[in-house]
This record gives C-alpha cells, structure tokens and sequence, in this order.
C-alpha cells in the first residue's frame, strides 16, 4: 500500500489562520472544500475574465451586489489579491477550479498556472460561508450544517440580473429552511453582511420567484422545508457560472463549488447595520 | 433694459424633488451651484473618462472608497443613469462641467451635448453634501454653512490613494472645523454614510498628513479653526481631478465644484451602521 500524502484535518484547519490554509491548499495538503476552515475570516467565491469582458463584468457585479458582492478586483495578470490577501495568489490557493469555454463546462483543474495569462483579470467576491457562521452565532440553527454535508440547496430563480455588457441572466439563489420565529433574526442578521450576499432577495414560496418545483436543484443538496418553517432565498455566489452560461462569454474560470478562497479579512470588520 | 431669462429661485428648488432640480438645469433656469438643493436626496459627483480608461478608473474607484464612493457607473454612451436617476442625463443635467485633457484644465462648458461620444463612460459618485445635511440634523453646526458661502476648505494631503492602472496621485481632503466634544458625534454619523465619503480620513493637525500651511487651500474657502475645535479631513470629490493631474490622462471630464447632480436616490435609504 503506497503512503498517502500527508493531509492536513479540517479540524485543524477550522481554526487556522487563512494563510495557512491558502499554503495547505497551495501544498497540496488540503484538496477539499474549504467551508469551515479559518473561522472568523472572509471567504470568497472567484471569478476570472479575461480583460476585454472585465469592464463589462465589473459593471455587473456592482448592478448585483446580492449575487455577487465584491471583495476585490485585482489588476490585469497579477494573481495576488494585494489587499484582501497580500500573500495569496489566486492561481494556486483554491483547491478546485472549474473552466468555463463558450459558456459551457469545458475542465475543472487543481491549478491554475498552466491556464492564467497576463489579461487574465480575476474577481474576489463575498459568500454565505461568512453569515452562516454569523447566523449559527445568532442561534438558527441550519439544517445544511446540521446535518452535516455543508451542502445548500441552490436554484436558477426567475429573478433578471441587471444587465452589463455582454453579461446577462438569472439570479441563482441559495435556499434556506428558517423556523418561522427566526425569520426576522435571520434577515436581521445577513442584512448587516452586504458583503456576504446580504439581505434575502425572497422569503416564502418558491413559485414567486420562479422556482416551481423545490426538489429539482441546480446544484446542492435539496433541504426539506419543515413545518413551521419558511424557506428563505438569499443571492448566491454560482451566479457567475449561470451567467457565463446565458452570455456565452468565451472564457471564464471559477471556483468549483464550496472550494474558495480564504482571505485576510475579517468577517466583524465588514458588517454593517442595516 | 431686457427681460431676464426665467431663473427659478434657490429657495424654490431646495425642497424640489431631483427631477425637478435637473429639469430647471437642463432648461436653463437654474445655472449656479446645487448645494442645498433636493434636500433628502443624494447628490452626486461626475467623472467621465474614455472606455480604454474607465477599467482602471473603475478599479480606481473601488480602491479609494473614501474620496470616491461609487453611485452608479453607466455603460459606455450612456448619458442616462438607469439606476440613480432614470429620467436624468449626464450631459445635460449639471449646470457646469470642467473638461481636461493630458490633466490639464482644459474648459469650462454648461452642457456636454457637444463633446459627448458613444465610447465615453460616466462615474457618479457619492459627495459631501449629504453627510452635511446628516451633521446639521444631528446637531453639529458647520462653519462653511453657517457662513453662507457653502464653500469648504479643500486640500491635497499627502495620502496617496491606491493606484490602478494608469491612475495615481494623492488624495484630496475637505477640513470642517468641529467643537471637541461634538467630534465624537460627527464621527459616527459621517461613518453612516459611507457613500457620502465616510468616516474622517484624519483628526487633528493636518501636518500629519502633508497639510503644512492651512491657510493655503487647493480650492474653496480657508475656514478659521477656533479655540476649543479641532480641523477634521474627509475623502473629497475633488480627487478625481487631481488624478487626472498627476496621472496625465488624455481625457477626464468632471462636475465643477458645488454643481452636481442630483439623483433620485433617498439619501436615509443609504445609511448604514458601523
């Protein structure tokens, strides 16, 4: 039997510093998701277009700041996030990428060295890792984390984005089952992270916003809605792949599914009030 | 002696809706400065670069939130915010714009028709305005307003914003003398209004941040700083110009000082925490 490489737990993980789990991932130590780890940080969701669609991209993300709230944007070819990760680089510090060609699915890779050029123009954006934590503090309880698979239910709602450029398309939403005298402590909460997705964009029935039938998912893992409970639908952060896919835009890579990337912010330094 | 021209009264316009204000603009009725007017309502500063510029301006933007926090940014050849302000144009909407070229204060014109071209990109941005009115509410009196002249003193520090791109250069800062024990309470309410530049930049002796001589103001008005008051230094509008100096860029078109647009946005529906 060979000797596996040493990997390091989500244990230890969890409470590591971010910069230590963006060097297990870049090491090779770590190759699963990241939801979890380096608590207390800011993770982001990635997406990487090459310059000529980035005005049009950047124009997008801030007409659907739910979606897609921005972190950073850094420069043209330089894959270092200078201030939300000084010493990351966004090539290697992701466990999991998927490349998207013409619109379609084209690769996932595990680094992104041999793909990146110098007009390759990458996108941090912020994710619901960062008020779901914020949500368990508050004390609602989650069912996607209670039971264990850290898998949410996501849909393709009939909700427009705001057009720019090229980029257009529906809002993807992630789907929460919230006991019904949560509700209120649960928009109260997320309200006050605009950069984690923010408020709701939907609580109740699913048909109002296009989603019909509540078993046919995306992606993830369909939740069953209790009773007492009202499922409760938040921006999320596959957006960008659902528009890459509606725009047909040439080229544009992201990380896969629950493998992001771990920056150097804090989660407290970025809440608002309402 | 020849009929004036019908010129509806500060007075009258300062409880207008913004969509009056830019219509008595547009028309020519009302050709001074906007301070004061469509109270309640965000007022905005313009910057208008080519498209070749406008990635890095926006990134620009982004980085520098305190000296420019972005409004709206409007697709290339669209004078219409389709957002802040549906039924507005850039072009016409602002009683007077300053046109530079290679960083150079080039013209002054009342209306951009002329020179407007489809791959020009409009940026509004938040402006102090707002956050004047939120300290006057909340008590503290401001100097430059008591006066009646509205204009404030306006200084380059030796801040240097972020780079991107081609843009560079130091940040501009606007000073309100504050009485000590309403610093506190000026403070926190500036810092709700993040798209009105913010929280202060620096308190105290502005020789800390490259100020030497505060009677020599790079434009507005010096505003004595009585006994028992300490000079406060916010992000200003203004910067954007002295970018467009120090970076050299071919083209920036701008809102002249104290002429700005006035959006339909609620400024209390912009108000944030901490």
């Amino acid at each position: 039997m060979q000797t596996k490489p040493s990997i390091e737990s989500r244990d230890q993980l969890r409470d590591a510093l971010p910069e230590a789990v963006r060097e297990a991932i870049r090491e090779k130590r770590w190759t699963g998701p990241t939801v979890g780890m380096a608590r207390g940080y800011i993770q982001a969701n990635l997406a990487i277009v090459p310059e000529r669609n980035a005005f049009d991209f950047l124009r997008f993300c801030l007409r659907n700041p739910k979606p897609c709230p921005l972190v950073e944007v850094l420069d043209p070819g330089d894959p270092v996030p200078r201030q939300s990760a000084p010493s990351g680089d966004v090539r290697t510090d992701l466990s999991r990428y998927r490349v998207f060609r013409d619109g379609r699915l084209a690769e996932e890779v595990s680094d992104l060295r041999a793909l990146w050029r110098k007009d390759h123009v990458a996108f941090l954006m912020g994710c619901s890792v960062s008020f779901d934590q914020a949500m368990l503090d508050g004390g609602i309880d989650l069912r996607h984390l209670q039971s264990g698979t850290g898998r949410i239910a996501v849909y393709e709602s009939g909700i427009a984005c705001r057009p720019a450029g090229i980029f257009h398309g529906n809002m993807i939403v992630s789907m929460r089952p919230i006991p019904r005298p949560l509700l209120v402590r649960a928009i109260e909460i997320t309200s006050q992270y605009p950069i984690a997705h923010g408020a709701p964009v939907h609580v109740g029935d699913g048909a109002e916003i296009g989603i019909d039938d509540m078993a046919k998912v995306h992606s993830g893992r369909f939740n069953e809605v209790g009773p007492g409970e009202v499922p409760v639908f938040w921006g999320c952060g596959v957006t960008p792949q659902a528009i890459a896919a509606a725009s047909g835009v040439p080229e544009m890579i992201t990380h896969a599914t629950g493998h992001l990337f771990a920056t150097d912010l804090r989660i407290s330094a970025h809440r608002t009030g309402l």
